[in-house]
Parts: C-alpha cells; structure tokens; sequence
C-alpha cells in the first residue's frame, strides 16, 4: 500500500494489516472501494477479545456509580444503525445557485449514525442523523446510554465512548484489544447501557463516537454527537446549536473527492439554516471531526474566545475538540457561517443563519 | 478533476462546475493554468445576481448607521486592482546565504491587491502591497471604506469582507448568490462605499479580505488586509506590525510549488525586517490566510499568550484568525521570526527582526 | 524535484537547491533516499560562515549572564550522536493485538538524538532517546549546557536552539547563515557552552532542538527536547511526563509511509505506557514536532485549558507549541491516551496511561 492510501483511511486501527495487503484509497476509487470492503470485511470478522490481564489493573472490578445527592438519572436509549444518507438533497449549493455537480445517486452512501429511541427501544423519537441524539445533563446527575447495535449490514462491534463525563474503564466505550472491557464492543444485535457521571469539571460541550474495533471508518460514517453539561439549575440558551465540522471523504462516499460538511450535509441550503431572534442568548458549539482543523466564522457577528478575555470570530477548532460561540443576538439579516479555511469553506463547509428582529 | 485538483484551488465558489470540467490544478502547472484559466473566465461572466427573497429577511432594509456619541468617521478611498509583483525581490535567501532557485521571470506573478488612496481617489498614497492599507478605528466610530474596483485584466467582481466590526447586511462585503446585497457585488469599474460600526467588542486586530464570487483565487492573489479597533484613546504600542502568514500557491504563481510568504514575499531579505528599540512597547499581530494553520516564533522572546495567562512563544494561528505578541522590548540583536511549522519555514515564512539598544 | 518532493522534506534551509536537483521525495522511496542523501551531503560540506555586518547589531558583543541574587547555575552535559533506533521495539501494536505490518530492519532506522552526560563528558548517564534530556530551572537561574557533537556519521554542524528562555545572540543556538553567531554551529568534534536565563515570564514547559544548517531533517530525526521553569520553590508535579507528538517520516525511515509517534515511538506497547497513582498531582506537558497539528485526549480525564477558565480533554496543540493537562488523579484503571486526528492515532500515535489505587 502506498503512504498516500494509508493515510487516506487513516489506518482504521487493527485493519491496517488487511488495508496494507489491499492496496491504494483516496485518489483511485476503485482501489479505494476494494481497500475499504477489506477493511470491513476484517472488522466483522473480529471477534469479543479473550482479556488478558498484563497489568493488576486490568483485572480491577469497578461499581456503577449513582447520581450524587441531588442528581438525577438522565437515560437515553439510542439505537445504532447503517442507513442510506443523501449529503445534499436539494441538489443545489445555494450560496452559488448552482447545481451541486453530482448526480442524486451519487450522493447516497451508506451512513451509519445513532439514532434516539423510546424507553425499551419502541420505537424511534427522532430520524437517523448526523450528529445522532444530543445528551443532556447537570452537574452531579448521571447519564444513562442504553446503546442497541442494530445494524446488520456492516455487521461490525460498535461501541460509544463519551468525552468530558467521568466513567470507569468498564463505561470507557473503547476497543482496547486485549483489555477490552464490557463497554468497549457491542457486537451487532446486542445492546449495552452505560452510566457516566458528571462532576464539575464536567461542565461544557463533549463529543461522543464510535471506538469500536473499526472506529476510524465508522465515525467516518456518521457514528458521531454531542453532550452538553451545565451547572446544576443553570439555563439554557434560548437558542443552542450543535454543529460538527466533519468530512466525507472517498472512503466513505465512493467519489473521488472530500466533501466537507456540517450536520452530514454539504453546501448552504443543505446544511442547517440555522435561526435567531434578537435579543436572544445564542450559542453555536462547534466540534470538530475526522482529521482536520478548522476557523469558525460568523459574519455579522463577534464573541468572547474560550478563554474569556479575547475578542474573536474565527477561532481555531481541532478534531473533536469543541469551540463555543455565544453572544446576545442583536443583529437581523442573512449571514453565512462558514469555516474559513478557504478549501473547506468552498468543498461545501458552509450555511445560512437567518436572525429576525425582536 | 482529480481530488487533488479540486482541493488545491479550493473549489473557488461558484466555479467549482468549471474546473469540475477543466481538471488537474496542483500537480500539472500546464493544467493547473488551463484550470485557473477557465475558473476566471467563469467569475468573468458572473453578472450582479437578481436578487430573490426566500425569507423575509431578504427584503428588509437597513439605515446606515453614524458614529456613536463621540465617535469618528474614519475614512479610507480604497482601490482594489491587479498588478505584477514580485515574492522575492532580492533573488536571494539571506537567512541561507544562497540564491533563490527561480529566475526573475519566475518570481513574476499577476497580483490582486488594495491600495491606499488620498480623498476622492486624486492619487495614490502607498504602494499597492500584500496586505492592503491598514484601517484604524476607536470604539464609538464608524469605518467608511470607498472602494473602486479598478481591474480591468482579470474583470471580475471583488468586495470587501470585514471581521471584527459590526455591519448590516448591505454592507457585508460578500456575494450571496441570489441573496447578494449591494455591498456584495462590485464589478469592475465600481466604486461602493463601506460602513462599519466599532462597538466595544470590536476591539482587536482583525483580517479583511475579498468575499465576491471569485474570493478564493482572488484573496489568494493578495486581496487582504488587516482592521486594528481600539478603546477609546487607547495608546497605540510603539511598535505595531501586521504579520499575514499566507501562501502564494500554483494557481496563483504559476510555479509548480507552495511559497510560504509573510506579507506577500519569501525568504528572509524578502520578507519583511522589523525593527524596534529596548524600551519600546512592541507588538506583532499574526493573521493567518488560505488553508494552513502556522505557528508564530520570534527567537529571543516570549509573551503572553491570548487569554493573558500563560507564557508562551510558539501560538497557533489558523486561516483568518489573528494572534498578538506584545511585550516590552528587553532583548538587543539580530532576531529571527517564522513560522514553526518546520516545511513552511524552509519555504519560505522567516524573516529578521532587529532590536536596537534604547 | 516536483511539489510533492519539496515539501516533504520541507526545503531543508539552504540545500533546497541541491534538493530541487535531486528529485522527489516522499512517494517514491529511491528517489526520496537520493534526495535526502544530496542534502545530507551538501550539509556535511557547509563550513562555519564568514560572518558579514549589514546592520550595526551584527557587530554587538554580549556579555555571558549570571544567575539572579539567590538563583542557580543549572548545568548539563549534553552529547549529540546519530544512534540506530526502533521505532516499536515490540513488533506490536498493543492496543490492536496484532504485529505491525513491518520486519524488524525495516524498524531500523538511524536517528541523531541528544544525550546526557555527567560532567567533563565523563560517562552517559542516560541513553540516548527521544526526547533528549529534560533540562530544568526555576526563575532567577541560568541553564548552562555543554553541547558536544560527536557525531561523525551525518558529519553536520548542529545547535541546541531553546525556546522559553531568555539568551543573548550568541547563544541563540541558530545558524542564521553570515549572520551566524558562535553557538549557531557546532561542528563535528567541537564542544559549546550555552548560557540562558530564566526570567518570570519563562515559567512552563518548552522545546530545545537543533537550528543548523540541517535543521529540518536533523530536528525530526530526533534532535529535540524540553525545558521545564519553575517558580522560585515551586512543587514539582508528583508525576510529571514530556510528550512529544511528532512524526517519522520516509525522509527519515526510508519507509514508503508516515509513522506518527510519542517519544520515538509507534503503537500502544512501545510508546510510553505512563502511570500514576491515584491523589497524585499528574501533568502531562504535550509538545508538537514536525509540521503537523494535533489534539491531545486522555481518557477517562478532564482538565481546566491553558486559559484555565474552560474544561477540556482534546486541545489544539500545534508544531513546537506546549499545551498542559494537569490535574489531580482520580480514576483508576488502564486508560489510553493519544492524538485525536484519527489517521494520527491510526498511524501509531496512541499509548497506555494506568493509574493505581491510592
């Protein structure tokens, strides 16, 4: 395999043996198709890990921890699965009106998101999206995620591993080979509940996704979302929006191009219009996926930088790392919000935010 | 087009159709031009869009606003035109002691820059340069830009893009497709006239730059320039300079590789030499453009970083982002600043700074 | 030598010229060995420059500093020496229980690495590794280093560049070419004596790595380390651990890929497996190599951001930039840290953090 298919896949963890052996992805579609179906292909193949216990640690038993006094138990029955994802439907990029030089066949793939559920899994509260269910929670609460994996066609472990919560190595969500624990391979057809805590240091807005044995690939897909945590009692927003920075790329998608996309969706008009009224206390929190970095810009408009002291309105935001943009609305109109890194932005890395007047 | 043609243009907008058609740019200098060729042809024929409202907000209208009590109009006459230039006018590398491996010819490349006029457009009043005129402004004033588009060789439409400052959306700066407002759209020949607002979160060193339908190509080509807000009668540092670290690449060369640049030149000799005293209260304001994220390095000093807690001397900075090191001079000698990302300041992106005794 | 060749090696300083004869490097890895063998040469042939004044402060002389009344000489004896090294010492990856997909000589690979020594060069007191030796000194102190290059293989000048601290000119360890002072090359067999400060503003965690004539090439075969300040009297972390995100590419291995590494290491098992207890004051101080940005995860952790107002468990951190997690431990079990840009961690840049009951 060349140095450019390894990266284009990043390795895909324990596959990249069976990617190594299959040859080139990225700028051949074809051998991209051959090296991503190996791929696949050794990842249903792996198996729940025998544990060894290298360490005393790995053979640590851990308790499933209550809320603290106060708390509450916020439960959440999410179901995973692979679906057919339409990166534009509208088949035009708005912002240029122009149609988007793609064939509406050639904008499905097969995605695989997570997908909110009723208690018991009756039935589904939400469609399938990117990013999957939005968690909520104080501080001092518990979250309680009972994952399904549904999904049949890829017929791979997935698994769900949370930042900014506080869990034991039994709730950490990982496929860690060898010492692989409980949470860390939910194989297809099987469910899994995990509990994370929320201390204080908890506060902000996490990331979640795969970290199962094919987690590069599969967060790829789509097996990605949020967890927003705030003080006990603390407000929300009036207007709170998740948007994730993240790209489709040949592997997923079987072009032989990048796409980058917000929410799963490429080009203004396809990714979320998002809206405001002023006066309103809004906050967008951006989290970045796969492998790049990214400058979120809203036109129109400025906030404090994570730090507090700084103006700004572009800052940098890293792979699952999480910038926060919140400010008092008090400008009307049409803007764009966009990454500004300019081969981003023009791959389809941007949208409308439309805010009213009070 | 390959994936690669695509990402290294960036996409360019609305004219991603016809390099979709064109092919390779990066790779091949002879297709990058064939590319580049038929991208500009395109934002040639791109006529002020008839504008449709799709929201309501689309036909609103918006008063131009005045300065606050106290505040000023600070006015600024603006030409936007192409114009040869050239990245490395001392043909040398003085850091290396060794000449530039390109000849004059090769460092010659169509430009697309600002340029500082006196009132009414009567003449000129700064060399046309990579960035543009610095614009200044207190809190409570307002910014009033008149910019001409005086290009006739490329004959497209340009804008002017602001960060930092607050502004209805007629006066954005950005081309908006259907959506475009007057501000968006100014087409050769033009003259439009910019007003911002400078509320006190507008106090920062903030990037301008080229939002029309062919703003990739064209703030690559050297439409940028920087905004320095602050509080009311704030003492301006005594050494105050603005760094862009930005890319001259092959769709905009002609050259078959990347020129890491500073201000529009490569190589120390070329790019710029700053100078301060001991005693002097100095600060450089690092603004990244196009697609790389950087890190900024003066050797021999150290600051606080943006939130004003931590040392540092090696802060990232991404794509229109600023970052500002500012310190009392203490050190004397001949210094060197660069960017830390080790291939872009072999290629380019190093410079001297010189600290004279007090 | 086409695009893709002058920025994989990153241009090398002032060998580009011998480089753009030579051809390409990176995708094809007789021609990158033939490159890097031209620029290694015409490195080993560049001779201490006559030094030349084009400005006043290249005359200046500088006295040496002393410590601050009630400060300290720090001071090391530090051996530079190419070394042949193994990238995974396992043939494993730990983490993905499987062997990697390459043959012990093709882990082989020589490295150039700094080294400690006790005084007068006596004996090593430490192998030779990636990082080198943390050098560490409290504000009010002057770190002294003795360098030696004592390596006749490459047969290069190098330096010992520091960043964070506060130095004259002459030991700004830097070859500027005829602006060169005396600790910016150190020839082979030649011994140097750095003196730096420590003022206030140097307290944190920094980078030293060469700044020759090969800089690039000899910085990411292993030249490089940390330097830890203190406050006068400060506390030293319980447990305190240097982790440098770096890379080792074909440049350096001869292999046709990129490995992303901890410490000159790849893949869980041979990068370092850290441990600490739990109620012990843990920091981990994450330094970028290279060109490339990375962000920093530890799970089952959260830690306040270098600002210290956000909660975080994945910053930004980018080439020769330092960011810190700190935190009191509180989470038993086996954990895994590593960078979140997922072709990174895919690409070996992942390891064990086992934390043992108090």
């Amino acid at each position: 395999m060349d140095r450019r298919g390894f990266f284009a896949l990043g390795g895909a963890g324990a596959l990249y043996c069976t990617l190594a052996a299959t040859g080139n992805i990225g700028s051949d579609p074809k051998q991209t198709r051959k090296a991503v179906a190996a791929a696949d292909k050794a990842a249903s193949k792996v198996r729940r890990p025998r544990r060894i216990a290298l360490d005393p640690r790995d053979r640590d038993r851990f308790p499933t921890p209550d809320p603290q006094p106060g708390g509450q138990v916020r439960e959440y029955w999410v179901q995973a699965r692979s679906t057919m994802w339409d990166w534009a439907p509208s088949g035009r990029d708005e912002w240029m009106n122009a149609p988007i030089p793609a064939k509406k066949r050639k904008r499905q793939f097969r995605a695989f998101t997570y997908q909110l559920f009723s208690p018991g899994f009756v039935r589904a509260l939400a469609p399938a999206t990117m990013p999957g269910p939005t968690l909520h929670a104080e501080v001092g609460d518990t979250i309680v995620v009972h994952l399904r994996n549904a999904d049949r066609h890829f017929n791979q472990a997935i698994t769900m591993h949370p930042h900014g919560v506080r869990y034991t190595p039994d709730y950490d969500g990982s496929y860690f080979g060898p010492f692989t624990r409980v949470g860390g391979f939910i194989a297809p057809g099987e469910e899994f509940t995990y509990t994370w805590e929320c201390p204080p240091d908890s506060v902000g807005v996490w990331p979640y996704h795969d970290h199962g044995p094919n987690h590069t690939l599969n967060t790829f897909r789509g097996l990605f979302g949020a967890i927003v945590i705030r003080e006990k009692g603390a407000k929300a927003p009036d207007v709170e929006e998740i948007v994730w920075f993240h790209s489709l790329g040949p592997e997923v998608t079987g072009l032989n191009r990048v796409l980058h996309c917000i929410n799963g969706y490429a080009y203004a008009g396809n990714t979320p219009t998002f809206r405001a009224k002023v006066g309103q206390d809004v906050a967008f929190h951006v989290i970045g996926g796969n492998n790049d970095f990214h400058t979120f810009h809203i036109h129109g408009h400025r906030w404090k930088d994570n730090g507090g002291q700084l103006n700004t309105d572009t800052p940098t935001v890293g792979p699952f790392e999480t910038i926060t943009a919140r400010f008092v609305e008090d400008n009307p109109g049409r803007w764009m919000y966009h990454c500004h890194v300019m081969s981003h932005q023009d791959a389809g890395m941007a949208g409308w935010y439309i805010v009213d007047p009070a």
